[in-house]
């Protein structure tokens, strides 16, 4: 069963949004053994509407088109579905009902626009909306199927799991299709380049290239380049479960090695991931150490939870070039309250001077990121405080070019050490390198080694 | 002239990565005059690249294809554009010393694998690289032409403006196109829904639909419903510089209003906006109020510092809720040192008590945010405090749901005033509301009325 997604919106095209709904379908599809081959965008406009939904029809066997279904005037494509399906558009008087129905729980009228909302392909089942007032549409086209959702994010993903799923797991039985899964792992790291692990996996790489499945030992290539011939894509992956790999820069998300893998169901899928993590995990250690901080959503700063928990400490922040982006990245995770005392944001050198009690002089220097991290610890009451200063740019500061940072980092019963470095790019670039080299460097200083929340 | 942008990676599919190129590249596009009707992705496979760009060059032409330029084995779309072409790809040595320098320039050793991004489809231009090792290319096909840019967004930004876009405006003119020129403009609004906003524009916009050009006083159609009729896209709008608006709600970057129009040049086009948005902020602000924050980039944080700017006034935050989230937004200003003093993060309820003085008791409630908004501008030593207060959930706390924002916001020489207010969604979206209305109240109490940085 392959499935294209289509995203609907001119705001799309002009770049004024970002099309996230894409990738979160994508990854659902994915991860119920669906292959989703190609993904398109196309602007509020019906004929383009329609020439794309026939387009993603002609190659593939259904389409989630996202977006269109809002109540305002550019929101078209009930009309372009209706024009694909060859059939009218009907008022839906029980759509009407539950529109009503929800602005009266909100103790709100129903505005006239949103009566559209009620219109219906004739011949297409609904999805009813519970979050919001569109509701979901499964329009028949022939043995394919148009599948019309909204693009609000949490109302896509509502619908998706709740009429889109059950629908196509039905279709694929009828079709006499394995539901078999591809899976997917990814291993952050932080503290190599991406063609760094590329050349350090490389062997690795040209031994899964050649064996359809994985070997305990896949025999090491001739050459060290990758095999210049196209890699297996996961989605095509054979059954026989052969990996791959992928890498992927994500700024402060770190640099993904994403493995993936296609088995009967997911106990299998999970096994193979074991086993080509693990292998994985063997190599980058002997090349570079603990560089794998996470798996899958662990992000950086779960790494830290989890290193503080280990010996349940707490941790309070000292943040000048970050400005909060470090603590306001640490509340993420569930429970934060448990370990993170605060943070003081001092962006203005007095306030260094004063709150923290660092000496006047250089902000920017190894004695104002020390003594930021130690007034981090005794200002908040924390067992670890970690200080952020530096160059955002685009100007130097106190002699210093931009990109320059010093992480301090104050433990209980340790010394103080600081750590300096230089980072890339722009001002908002070089915050979230900071941010994530800084809490790395927790990570790395206070964790065991690191091991997947599982 | 219609460019169709085709994202390259299968990590786009997988949904590992929102695709923000292809917005990018629509934006530049369309600031060019050049219509962008389709965007597409397609993973790391041979097969599926060249279906993908041949598709894209039968309904444009030309292809703007972003993506699988790297070093790495599952960086394959050289090999796929030399398909299309049907020629094969040679070694370009300009292009090997070229990335042998940049290695040497910083002190390491080019890797094997980046060798392959020296390979070049047979008759390809060079977009030479400056940013990263791999370089763009220039391949014509027929009449028609495709444009290869790395993934990496800066480097694909440079490219875009020092090779493509030269190149196209060269194209246009042998068309003897008329290079006119879409712009766009954005309201950024707080305090209105989207079919609120909607609603209340809807005379206006249906006016627009009737007439070509925007009229002074447009005559209000019969019916207060948005015309059901498909709107007209802004990429297809009448030379007449009819305009058209389209809604966009954006979490912490509020509701947008985008006004497009068409036009021959940068002049016209910008009297054209500026002409919808005196209607629009007209119509709004007789509806509900200062609720245009900004336009266009101009975030929330842009108007905070506009409003403290009037004055001379410096602000200091008490954030518990946000974790930092509202000071890091702040220190996106360029400046920001001239107002910001910085941000106590008091996520602990005794770092409230103990560095902010927050008599001890409920802290999610309105004598909390007060003592946080009085405590933040004496501890930091501003002339402006602002607290954040609430629960992000899933759990209640202090008796209180979530979603229950408080914001504290003391001033020098006025009472302090506290306001609360509830906001839906999980813990980021919360997070992300709080923010917003919490910086807008900044806006609204402290600010003349809003005007653009223009």
């Amino acid at each position: 069963m392959r499935i294209e997604v289509v995203a609907v919106g001119t705001e799309l095209l002009l770049g004024q949004i970002a099309d996230t709904n894409s990738a979160w379908l994508g990854e659902h599809l994915a991860g119920a053994g669906i292959a989703s081959h190609f993904h398109q965008a196309v602007g509020d406009n019906h004929r383009r509407i329609v020439l794309a939904l026939r387009t993603a029809l002609a190659r593939s066997d259904g389409v989630i088109v996202c977006g269109g279904l809002g109540p305002t005037h550019d929101d078209i494509t009930r009309e372009a579905i209706a024009e694909v399906m060859n059939v009218p558009l009907r008022r839906d008087e029980s759509v009407v009902a539950a529109i009503d129905a929800l602005f009266s729980s909100r103790g709100r009228t129903m505005s006239p626009s949103n009566l559209r909302q009620a219109d219906v392909p004739e011949g297409a089942t609904i999805i009813p909306q519970t979050k919001g007032t569109a509701p979901g549409l499964i329009c028949p086209v022939g043995h394919k199927v148009v599948y019309a959702v909204p693009g609000v994010p949490y109302e896509m993903a509502d619908m998706f799991d709740r009429g889109i799923l059950p629908d196509l797991r039905q279709r694929m039985v009828e079709r006499g299709e394995t539901t078999g899964v591809i899976a997917s792992r990814v291993l952050r790291t932080w503290g190599m380049t991406e063609s760094g692990l590329a050349d350090v996996l490389a062997d690795h790489i040209a031994g899964l290239d050649v064996s359809p499945s994985p070997s305990p030992s896949p025999s090491p290539s001739p050459s060290p380049s990758p095999s210049p011939s196209p890699s297996p894509e996961p989605v095509t992956a054979g059954a026989g479960g052969g990996a791959t790999i992928a890498f992927l820069a994500s700024g402060i998300e770190g640099i993904k090695v994403r493995i993936t893998v296609r088995a009967d169901d997911d106990a299998a899928a999970s096994a193979l991931l074991d086993d080509e993590e693990a292998r994985i995990r063997t190599i980058l250690t002997a090349a570079a150490g603990d560089i794998v901080f996470g798996v899958d959503d662990e992000a950086i700063e779960h790494a830290v939870a989890r290193a503080l928990s280990v010996d349940g400490l707490t941790i309070g922040l000292a943040e000048s070039l970050t400005g909060g982006l470090a603590s306001s990245r640490l509340v993420n995770v569930p429970g934060a309250s448990h370990w993170l005392r605060g943070s003081v944001v001092s962006y203005a050198s007095d306030v260094k001077f004063d709150v923290l009690g660092v000496p006047v002089g250089p902000v920017v220097s190894e004695d104002a990121a020390r003594a930021m991290a130690e007034g981090a610890r005794r200002v908040l009451g924390a067992d670890v405080g970690l200080a952020i200063t530096g160059v955002a740019g685009p100007d130097p500061q106190d002699g210093q070019p931009p990109g320059t940072v010093y992480v301090g980092l104050a433990v209980d019963g340790r010394d103080t050490e600081v750590t300096a470095f230089s980072v890339p790019g722009d001002r908002a670039r070089v915050r979230q390198y900071a941010t994530i080299a800084a809490l790395d460097l927790v990570r790395r200083r206070l964790g065991r080694r690191s091991q997947p929340l599982r």
